[in-house]
């Protein structure tokens, strides 16, 4: 995987948190029209009952070994996470702060920005 | 937060899974000095195990309005997500274009890299 | 609480999974009238969601301090296993002969059979 | 199975809990030398953690097939919900009676008394 194909993927979980702020019902989401604005329209344990069926739902795709569902699981799983997160002022680069910081990995592109 | 910022946080998951896929037993992960080896030695539902036991400490931290535990929990969940899937050869990129292409935002940074 | 409390409430497990297995699809469980033989239609993935979902609101439950939905949501998580156990033909005396095992105690009713 | 089956195995969670609640630090619990006093000792939070991670456990034993696993992994479940329940001073004769009044189910024991 070329460095070009990490910039398509990379500003993914902050541009849906960007996305997910809008729905929020301080920001005026319209709970009628977004499934989002629904989910945040029925208070901050709608989310956390989605965390727990997604989880138990990855496990189950993984003991399937069927790799589809384990992506469209994790996605299902890692989304639901960005909305109790965004629902509680929590920004998606912080968790990947933390990760970074952990796993002594960073997320810096310098190469790549010089090479543009 | 500016895009500098953005470009500081995004690739960390697919250097984390770079740095795990070095853990696997097939490419000489030392299980007796890595936790994620240890991990992979144990068998695909060791990782598992930990999603369940994540999730769910990511559910309490929420319900304990413990925002830097919201934080870490779910360092802690996604990581083991990531483990998951370098497990069965799938890489975060192709989870991240899932829920690209779902939420029809695109991590694309030709605006941020033509500023630069 | 007396024995003769105890001998109204114990017998609920085992009557339910009785009344679980006439919902069988194989036993002619009627799916559009059932809610148990809805789930029994829709394969044993259903019926292990639910068990994800509910072990996660006795959860939220817990959290919350609320005794009322600490017990219904534990007669939830509790009634999910027994759909799950019946799909598998496992019987919940088995489990609590396991319980009864691991944790030294017995179910006999010494006392309450002398009293008949 | 036989009604007499039936006396053996039904009171267990009532005398599981009963031995539970004399392991509470308020009742004298001592957590050196017993694995709920520990758990106890721990504060709520630790029965939790063991109620996500054992309802992943049951899902993962229910997806082998396994079925010895699927009965010790739902004892392993309903054992952490009796720790939770105690601990917050609910009785399992409670959950049971919310079972019974949902299914139409009795617990009582009369008809089989009457044949000893």
């Amino acid at each position: 995987m070329t460095t070009e194909n990490h910039l398509h993927d990379d500003l993914v979980l902050a541009r849906i948190a960007d996305v997910l702020e809008t729905r929020l019902p301080a920001r005026g989401g319209d709970s009628s029209s977004s499934y989002v604005a629904k989910l945040f329209a029925k208070g901050p344990d709608a989310a956390l009952k989605k965390i727990g069926e997604e989880a138990t739902e990855l496990v189950m795709a993984v003991k399937d070994g069927a790799k589809d569902r384990m992506v469209s699981e994790t996605a299902d799983l890692w989304f639901h996470c960005l909305v109790t997160l965004v629902e509680h002022g929590i920004r998606p680069e912080q968790v990947l702060a933390e990760l970074a910081r952990r796993e002594g990995v960073s997320g810096l592109i310098e190469k790549a920005s010089r090479q543009t």
